[in-house]
């Protein structure tokens, strides 16, 4: 399945979520989404694993099924690919690991990072915060939606923002 | 390097650590300690790594360097293999991820799980708790220190245990 910009992308967030992971991406499904990034921070692997599992199914051929940072969860389920921030894997060891037919997303924050990622061979890059955000302690400061016309115009990649 | 059961094993603990866990470990090294399992629940992925690696260094052809949990932090610093618990990856999957060649202990409590642990392919088995422990809270009840004895004559496997 192929990366399409004009595309919804669901970051799943069970911090956030009134009705779980799953029923989540169940309606972000039923509404179209056609990317699902599974992003958990707090469960055992053994219960990620399970998840990621479900919500894969749940994908079948309607949507890319993406696992955020862990490379581990990511072959265990054989997802489509991953999607890694600065605190994640490295680039170039997840790329070693996981090989060239998996997507990897990079988080960049402005022109330079964007190119940076290019140049190493993301698959495409999610621009982030455009805006101030109060849900994601680390998302640092918000560049603007300035700063999607100048990605857009330094990259030649498929990007993502929030 | 061999898995031998008349060896000492440190698990590292970052949050028990007063000196952190590097320092634990070349001391730990420096007393002849042959295995070590790097254990480590609160760090972001990319710190893991960092950290596993500057482990694995630092035990050489010296000790056995497993990583806990984490088959992503054990390809990317080429661990000799990794230890898993009940809420940790499967270990088929692992198994799967990781190839024959590499160490995986599993942690049992009891006869049954360790006879399981030998059928499917366990390198070694943990052993744990023989004590009440303060330490890690989902531990569960002690086995006792009978239990050695009966899980060692029910299988033919190298035995940790604390």
């Amino acid at each position: 399945m192929k990366l399409n910009e004009n595309e919804y992308y669901l970051i799943t967030d069970s911090k956030l979520s009134k009705k779980g992971t799953l029923s989540d991406v169940e309606n972000a499904l039923k509404a179209g989404c056609k990317i699902i990034q599974y992003r958990e921070k707090n469960k055992s692997t053994k219960d990620m694993i399970k998840e990621a599992k479900e919500l894969k199914k749940k994908c079948g051929r309607k949507a890319i099924f993406l696992v955020n940072d862990r490379v581990d969860v990511a072959l265990a389920v054989d997802s489509d690919g991953i999607h890694i921030g600065q605190d994640d894997i490295p680039f170039g060891i997840a790329r070693r690991i996981l090989g060239n037919e998996k997507i990897i997303g990079l988080t960049v924050h402005n022109l330079e990072e964007a190119v940076n990622a290019q140049e190493i061979g993301a698959d495409y890059i999610g621009l982030s915060p455009i805006f101030e955000t109060s849900t994601k302690n680390d998302a640092g400061t918000a560049c603007g939606v300035e700063m999607i016309k100048k990605v857009r115009e330094g990259v030649n990649l498929s990007i993502g923002w929030d």
